[in-house]
């Protein structure tokens, strides 16, 4: 239980984070919880010890017997009403763990009419206020799709409701770049790293959405869902690509 | 205390309103609870009644000896995790009060980079996603002003950080639009009502910033601030207004 004054509560003041844990094992729990730090500085915000975060994270796992999991890690700002924080408000950290059924394996994803604020600084962390993802998530099931492919605010590619977007063309490799308006997933990172090992370059890029139009292959990438392909958008079919399926091997 | 899983703590999803008190008195109460049940519609939210509302705040009320008193309606998505609500959710509704000192009476404004972002429905309701307005204001201290003016994606002129905006030219009131991604703000609806009322009526307009450049005087309005006059605006200074003293006289 929180406090009913807890800004995250009353005002979608904080951050947070979703860590995949397989067997009990946190992965790549390092970069979720340096991502949260940075994303204090950014929201100005005391950030909590790598070692704090970490021993809230595993200790959200204790007693769960899963195959896969999920953590989430939330850091509000503490409590006190109003825009302005209160002076010496102290951030409160929560985790807690969840069951994970897998993942599923492939999405038909909608372009839908909310966009991505990316004039904010929140357009690129993960934070508790997060109705514009819900609302674009229900935009896309209205319009019959299982996802939303979202623009930002000047029509360019952004990201799914809650994961990166990576499409192929001519058999190159193309994400929206971080100034789109998207988060720094760490599986966004992990994709990249593994497409790179593998010899193909990624274009960060920032793109119209008639860019889409063209493209090959389409998919989404995060934390829980790893590497998902995309099987049609805006009723347009795709195919199965040998890419996807080869960084979803390497990234898994 | 509320549980951890609320969907308003972990994502933002809910809305809330903000009404004045007077020596245990509330404010265009009525008004306050049916935009909230106007917003329930919106976010696809099962409504409280208006009994249920009306009940909490009071009962918030009680004992506390004020003046002035802000009474803070919250109403969260309920409880479950991930982007899209578990079926038979039920909103949980919450009403705390707190003390209010007088409202400042000007205020010096700047013009934030943030955007309002107008593509959304939750740029026109009172939402537990409230961190955009949170960071527009930290951006206007930062350039040493007391209060944010946002634009929209467009660049039309929106709002304050948690008011509506007046201005006035020749003689005559303008207000954005609604459709510029501001509140329905109740006080706005009082003020228009009370210009009205004394011959003076009001042009809901999308206008661009450079439409303050050459306006005669600027206010805010909320429930807690009434009609409060700006008294620069980056850092060009404004004169008083009588039709602001008037108009702030009759919405008190």
């Amino acid at each position: 239980m929180i406090p009913e004054d807890d800004r995250g509560l009353l005002l979608g003041d904080g951050l947070f984070e979703t860590i995949l844990a397989r067997r009990g094992r946190l992965e790549h729990v390092e970069a979720h919880i340096d991502r949260m730090i940075r994303g204090c500085a950014v929201l100005d915000l005391e950030p909590p010890s790598q070692a704090a975060a970490l021993a809230a994270a595993q200790g959200a796992l204790v007693g769960l017997d899963a195959e896969r999991a999920v953590v989430r890690l939330t850091l509000t700002a503490g409590g006190g009403r109003g825009l302005e924080r209160p002076k010496g408000a102290t951030p409160r950290l929560l985790a807690s763990a969840g069951a994970l059924g897998p993942p599923v394996q492939g999405v038909r994803l909608a372009t839908v009419p909310i966009r991505r604020n990316d004039s904010s600084p929140a357009s690129r962390l993960k934070t508790l206020s997060y109705l514009d993802n819900i609302l674009a998530q229900a935009q896309a099931r209205a319009l019959g799709a299982d996802g939303a492919v979202m623009l930002n605010t000047r029509g360019e590619l952004a990201c799914a409701a809650a994961a990166n977007l990576f499409w192929i063309d001519g058999g190159r490799l193309f994400t929206p770049a971080l100034d789109s308006g998207v988060l720094d997933g760490i599986m966004r990172a992990q994709v990249m790293a593994a497409a790179s090992g593998i010899g193909v370059e990624t274009v960060e890029i920032r793109a119209g959405r008639e860019t889409l139009d063209r493209t090959e292959a389409l998919f989404l990438t995060s934390s829980l869902i790893g590497v998902q392909a995309v099987t049609a958008l805006d009723s347009r079919p795709l195919e199965a690509h040998p890419l996807i399926a080869e960084l979803a091997r390497r990234c898994d």
